[in-house]
């Protein structure tokens, strides 16, 4: 695997978008695309586009013909992680951890979910999409065993913290964390946050200005 | 509803924070807080807390005692939009979708989730926590009666955009989209992505440049 080192965060976010459109197209060994064409479809700015693919392609395009599709998603599947495997825990079985056990499109990003954790013992009786789930205090055992690197976090924000540290101690080098809460911990473990209460907040933000207009 | 115009989306996206981080104390009416210890425990800068509770705050604090954690929620409730419900309809309702519909913390942010559409016949013979499921044929008229300002697009990608376009012409103001694409919509309609997939890049990224180290 050749990654670049010194991509942007922002183009870092746009690549999954391409890989997402170019799939979507009906292409064949000798279909080509422009880069308008993906600015285009996407909408985003084409100069974007072109720095973002340069960056991150192994052939240059042709002139006014534009570049492989098949080469083009080759090399984002390649950077995006699709030919290393990391694997990673999941805490956390209500409604959101089950969608994100039941999403089959990680995978194209590297990401295998190899077990699923919850400290509710009800939740243990089941596996979801073949994933099981297990006591709280397996935790350690398993990541160490199945040298997990990444911990989703999807358990109740007054939770959050505890497992984030439990992970960390376990040997977790980075957490994808769904719970709406800043996780406090050295800063050598690197943590993304989705937090779809913020999102939602600033929607309906802006709905409300835009009402009052 | 009052709420300040000029906040930043910055603090904006923050104060679901807050708001979660004062609910899980434990107080009553004559609990105070001080902005410090709110920042300490979200591991976020103190002077950022300062300015974005006093944007938002209807009462000076005591210096040096604090706020009253009990106005203080009651100020963040009131602008996140507890007060003021805005009705919203969810397309999609694979996994995604269901872990939304099931999820009851949105209604904190105002957002009331009053039916749930899917092409998908086989998805239309259950409901799910009380919300129906209908055909995609209800969708104009159901937003129409029932003053739907909020689409929540969890469909697969390829579908999302011709799904916004029929949400906004159906009278939608504002769509909340966690298909991993960009939509290609009037400037006047707002739109939130939740792009699961770009986080989940820029986690793996990292990951593997912490890794070459």
């Amino acid at each position: 695997m050749e990654k670049k080192d010194l991509l942007s965060h922002n183009c870092i976010t746009r690549l999954p978008l391409y890989l997402n459109y170019l799939k979507s197209l009906d292409y064949d060994d000798l279909t080509l695309v422009s880069t308008q064409s993906i600015a285009t479809g996407l909408n985003i700015n084409a100069e974007v586009v072109k720095k973002d693919i340069a960056a991150i392609s192994s052939e240059k395009g042709m002139p006014r013909k534009g570049r492989s599709v098949v080469l083009l998603v080759k090399d984002l599947e390649k950077f995006l992680g699709a030919g290393c495997q990391i694997n990673a825990v999941l805490i956390g079985t209500g409604h959101l951890g089950k969608a994100l056990l039941n999403y089959d499109g990680f995978s194209e990003y590297g990401l295998n979910i190899i077990a699923a954790f919850d400290s509710d013992p009800r939740c243990r009786e089941i596996d979801v999409c073949g994933i099981n789930v297990y006591s709280m205090s397996l935790l350690d055992n398993i990541i160490k065993d199945k040298h997990a690197e990444i911990g989703i976090i999807t358990v109740p924000s007054h939770a959050a913290q505890s497992v984030a540290e439990k992970l960390v101690q376990a040997g977790i080098k980075a957490i994808w964390n769904f719970a709406p809460i800043n996780l406090n911990l050295d800063p050598s473990i690197i943590v993304a946050n989705v937090n779809m209460a913020s999102s939602l907040a600033v929607l309906s933000h802006q709905l409300y200005l835009n009402n009052l207009k």
